[in-house]
């Protein structure tokens, strides 16, 4: 079932920060901008790397479901892997009749990609918050 | 300076329990064998993906840097990323002086994938564990 790892969800309490490490000391060279995700509650951009991204989120809001992992972690970390799957309604069915637990009311929403996404819970994943995107129809 | 996202490294306390479930659960096509790395503490398996590796890591020994990580997350986690660089020395060097901190003694090891690595202390890197390879003369 699944793809392309689409990216790796790295939380972090300054985008801005954290995009300079990407720039300066990693040397990345493609970074977007900073947009925000009200629905989500998050600020999100992407460091491009050429074959996959590293999306970097904030959080947006008082009640962003961020602020747990960042209480945890102040300098931010790895937070989810996300997948991508061909249809998003079958992966989550199929993924649901398997025992994983989907996240929120089930119902994919639209990811920062303009695609609809499912989060599914660590706890089936061998402690791997793992998002599951329908596939982009272009790359990223 | 970075290139591909090489792979996501996973810890997991059993690496047959987590490709069992990558298999099974999220229908991965693609995973190698375990095998042992003894000069870094480690099982290893790769779940392969179309453009990039899940890396599974396995304690092995009492001095498994893992086992840390594991008592802290039973269930596993992420536990780094690893950034393809077509040079480790120049790379090791560089980041140095861009005042990162190389773990270990500073000398590139000899990674899963048979090419020098090096790892970066997370407190400089956004509350990521990144490791550095040096690109491999084959994907992967």
């Amino acid at each position: 079932m699944i793809g392309r790892l689409n990216h790796v969800g790295v939380a972090t309490p300054s985008i801005e920060a954290s995009a300079r490490m990407y720039r300066e000391m990693l040397g990345a060279t493609s970074i977007t901008e900073k947009r925000a995700l009200p629905e989500q509650g998050v600020w999100v951009a992407f460091v491009d790397l050429p074959n996959s991204q590293i999306e970097l989120i904030e959080p947006l809001g008082e009640d962003s479901p961020l602020k747990g992992f960042l209480e945890k972690n102040p300098k931010g970390g790895q937070h989810h892997v996300c997948f991508e799957v061909p249809d998003i309604i079958a992966a989550r069915d199929e993924m649901r009749a398997k025992g994983a637990t989907v996240l929120g009311n089930g119902e994919p929403r639209i990811g920062a990609h303009g695609v609809p996404v499912i989060f599914l819970h660590p706890k089936d994943m061998g402690g791997v918050l793992v998002e599951l995107m329908q596939t982009p129809a272009e790359p990223h």
